[in-house]
């Protein structure tokens, strides 16, 4: 009888816990919390809340727009935003495609569409609407998911740059 | 004595498991081979070896180039790598700049450099030379570490869209 007690106690020692090499799986709740920060971006870029938008990365984000330098910290975030924001009539909707995660940290791919309210004319050299994909690392701070990494670029093929000039007639 | 042995035993089976609250940290074994990966595609790019590049990626990896669609699988980003590899003199310098895991999962921040070879004129439309930034998702696949998901895009602002046409003289 000891024995077999003895055997049950390990059995359930050991059942207890589990194998080192399974990382908690906190997918549904990363995804839960990253759906969510993801729909109030329509509402923060249309009404311009460039505060908000920065609040939902860490202190020291590296944020990475295509086609100009990398974004160093919440602050400069900030300051990105506020640009983005002087353009009236811009929302940006953002949509997880899948979210991995391990522990404290989180993988999301997605797609982004931009678009510009009814009746708003484009500022020159913008597309009347973009939309690509995304990639971004989170991490659970304090028990909010915030983005540490963030990379995204665009589905529309390059502007044609301006062909030679002609060679001016005599 | 056989409680204390079954005590003991208990005790031996609980110290041989960790918290599952402590994802094994693989970041160093990760890294290690990320580096290793990235410092073959000056190679692999100079000499046009498609195929090897494609055999870096998942079966199902998503690759998400800027300014095109999002190619699907490995056979599609052999065919992507084909197209790159008939324009020659082209070599991609990859270096990663953070790397974190956890289990058979890590994401890489790094940058790019593109570069030609000295007496090549890129195509029409290309820079003489682009560079940028990344975030791939890799995970491990019976022992070989391998990307998943790879977005990227450049540092280069657009180029200027042609200026309308000036109203013709009468």
């Amino acid at each position: 009888m000891r024995l077999s007690a003895c055997l049950v106690t390990a059995a359930l020692a050991l059942a207890a816990c589990k194998p080192a090499a399974t990382p908690p799986d906190t997918s549904a709740a990363a995804k839960a919390a990253i759906d969510a920060a993801n729909a109030t971006w329509p509402r923060l870029t249309s009404t311009a809340h460039a505060d908000s938008i920065a609040d939902l990365y860490t202190a020291d984000a590296v944020m990475m727009p295509p086609n100009m330098p990398t974004v160093h910290g919440r602050d400069s975030i900030r300051a990105f935003f506020a640009v983005i924001n002087t353009m009236a009539g811009v929302t940006l909707a953002l949509r997880a495609e899948s979210v991995w995660a391990s522990g404290p940290a989180a993988t999301e791919m997605g797609r982004w569409t931009w678009t510009w309210a009814a009746g708003v004319t484009p500022p020159p050299g913008m597309p009347t609407a973009d939309s690509g994909k995304y990639l971004v690392r989170w991490v659970e701070e304090n028990g909010r998911w915030l983005m540490a990494q963030d990379i995204w670029n665009s589905d529309l093929p390059l502007p044609t740059p301006p062909a030679p000039a002609p060679a001016a007639r005599r």
